[in-house]
């Protein structure tokens, strides 16, 4: 152990950060190589059983709250002072990978424990933090115990979710034994800072190690449904028909010329077609289609909403009638100032080619970010893959980024 | 009863037909009004006995085959003389109509009921025939009876065929006691007219009672498939994606061009839509369509394929492959001279402003055309709808399109 001195860049221990990684990565471990620890199983109970560990072990204090978050404080000097914290989630996609997640908390854990091995005192306390179900693959809306944390979500509402079984979150809560008693957000940060891997491919693409995020882009969810006349595929004329299929072609162009007008920032993607009734020989009497329209920039987005309801009303005929329903509208975010300016500060002493980016998924941060100070730092994975067995991110990035995390932390907490 | 000169154009009891329509239409009644009576349920069976009590009384013989076709005979003056036939199914869609198939059949039983009350003897015998599992709706593939009487699937392999709930097709057919012993196929037939509902729009909207068919088009199937990358919708910019959505648009508008430049007797049908893994928020790794091709003229379909690999060949890329696999191929039908012969000089004495039309779905009688002279006939249906609960037809209809047959199969059969 090496004494520091506070002004100079801290290091991390990244073989002990890299170990724990591939521990957690064994709990749900699939043949493919990926992770399925799906929330409040028991695989994320022995998890989240691990975490605690490894975090008594450290000197943490242990607090989980009503919706199974998990607050694990290393103290400050000054006991009056909101912590610091850092976190993300340790819960899976079905198919998913070592790092989602998974590493915003154990880079938590190594902030703390790079704090005690460099003897350093706080004057904030320190907590790393795991959020309960980020991913939403086993009960829906994803995020959401940070979404109950930040008041997005009543804690009924999320209690009563369901799985495919008709298991309740609540129930499952209890089963595993992470149902806490302190109210939800009733416990206070004074700072949010998440490491996450990009979950994209911009970093590898500019060869950067370190992405700063200025916020996470806006998102706008619809169905757009075309109308038509179910019929038989062989006895109508063309010229005879109601075909909802040629309206929605001519309108997918349309649809993602409204992203390509709205800049480099801008994303459109059509996720979900369906045909109803989905027979080869039947033309459809209604075809969907998901629209999903991102922009970090509110005044952007809303132009790219006017600009599709407009192509909708236009493009809607007596023949074909065409209809578009908002699904879901998640603003932009805009990062907190000083959580931006103490993470670049500790990126420009470590790692100067670091940039400034937006994120275009959800996390956790988006919800803290309502309720505390926030910032998150990307660093890159593999091929920009994730939410897969193969997700990927190497050991010199999990070390830098975990590193600039640690560093953004102590300019937050302060050196007591 | 009347006895009518055979010279002159025989009349049918219109009334114990659209009786015996409705009567068949309580078993297996919708409370929408349709029929849902799939094919060897026990509804089926319901259906069978009744139609041969019908023919039974009527002074008919029963056979049975080996795929359960059911042939009812009245005999002619010349035993060995080959029967001639008329017949269709009695199977539904599960939210199915009063009309598609059960008017062919029991049209077929009311020509030999007016035979009877005419007192006329023909020279060959004339047959009602119920084909087993037209419709495919429980057993797949469709018109299976027919298919197996005229060679073109094995018995085992229809005997083998499963429903949703693994019960065979073979074992059905015993349970309902229609497991005839002889062999499909050996009970031959000199000809086989078939009246049947259009299914389409086209006699209703040019306020045309009798279509006469020349033949059946031919229909082809494929899936397309346009493989991209899967990718999430928010981190991903638009130029670093590999999109099939894109690619599928802009591809189904030449595809319905290939129809088009085909002429008004060709069809096109994109019935099938799928995006997977179909997630809003993620870019599709793959999309797939159906794409249903249909010409009467054989060398124009061929043509309409050409067109269409090539369009396929030309529009991938490797960033985006763009395949083809065809699924099925059924080539055009062109029915019996002879048979068109005698049933466009009935409908001449009967109904003068008939037109002759070609069927652009399957029937029973493309098949069987293969091993018998075969013909057919259509009525309107109410806004072409069919497969469907509110398929109706009139009673005026129904009859003057049953006047044609008799008279059709008279001219076949010969007056002994």
């Amino acid at each position: 152990m090496t004494k520091t001195s506070p002004s100079a860049t801290l290091s991390i221990n990244g073989e002990r950060l890299w170990s724990r990684l591939m521990e957690m990565a064994k709990i749900g471990a699939t043949a493919k190589g990926g992770v399925c620890r799906l929330a409040l199983t028991d695989l994320d109970k022995q998890g989240r059983d691990l975490f605690c560990d490894w975090a008594t072990e450290a000197g943490c204090t242990i607090h989980v709250d009503a919706m199974g978050n998990i607050f694990a404080r290393r103290p400050g000097a000054d006991s009056d002072a909101l912590p610091i914290a850092s976190g993300s989630h340790l819960d899976t996609q079905p198919t998913g990978g070592k790092f989602d997640g998974v590493l915003g908390v154990l880079a938590a854990l190594e902030v703390i424990e790079s704090l005690n091995d460099h003897e350093i005192t706080t004057k904030a306390p320190v907590e790393a933090v795991v959020w309960t179900n980020e991913e939403g693959a086993r009960f829906t809306p994803a995020m959401i115990g940070s979404g109950v944390y930040c008041g997005e979500f009543d804690l009924d509402y999320a209690y009563a979710r369901e799985d495919d079984e008709q298991t309740t979150l609540g129930s499952a809560l209890a089963a595993i034994g992470y149902k806490g008693s302190t109210a939800c957000g009733a416990h206070k940060l004074g700072a949010h800072i998440e490491l996450h891997i990009e979950q994209g491919p911009i970093l590898e693409a500019e060869d950067t190690e370190i992405g700063v995020l200025t916020g996470v882009q806006g998102i706008r969810w619809y169905e757009l449904a075309v109308d038509g006349a179910e019929t038989h595929a062989g006895p109508s004329p063309m010229k005879m028909r109601k075909d909802p299929v040629p309206v929605l072609a001519s309108l997918l162009p349309e649809i993602y010329a409204i992203a390509e007008r709205a800049g480099e920032d801008a994303r459109c993607t059509v996720g979900v077609l369906n045909a109803s009734p989905g027979s080869t020989n039947t033309v459809p009497g209604r075809v969907t289609a998901s629209v999903d329209l991102r922009h970090p920039d509110a005044a952007i987005l809303g132009s790219m909403d006017a600009e599709l309801r407009d192509l909708v009303a236009s493009s809607s005929t007596e023949r074909c009638p065409v209809s578009l329903a908002e699904i879901w509208h998640s603003p932009p975010v805009t990062f907190d100032e000083s959580c931006i300016q103490s993470i670049s500060k500790a990126a420009a002493s470590i790692y100067p080619e670091f940039r400034m980016m937006v994120s275009g998924a959800g996390h956790d941060s988006v919800y803290v970010s309502r309720v505390a100070p926030t910032g998150m730092i990307f660093i890159p994975c593999k091929d920009g893959i994730s939410h897969n067995e193969i997700e990927d991110t190497k050991p010199d990035q999990a070390t830098l980024g975990t590193t600039v995390l640690l560093n953004a932390i102590l300019d937050l907490a302060k050196v007591a």
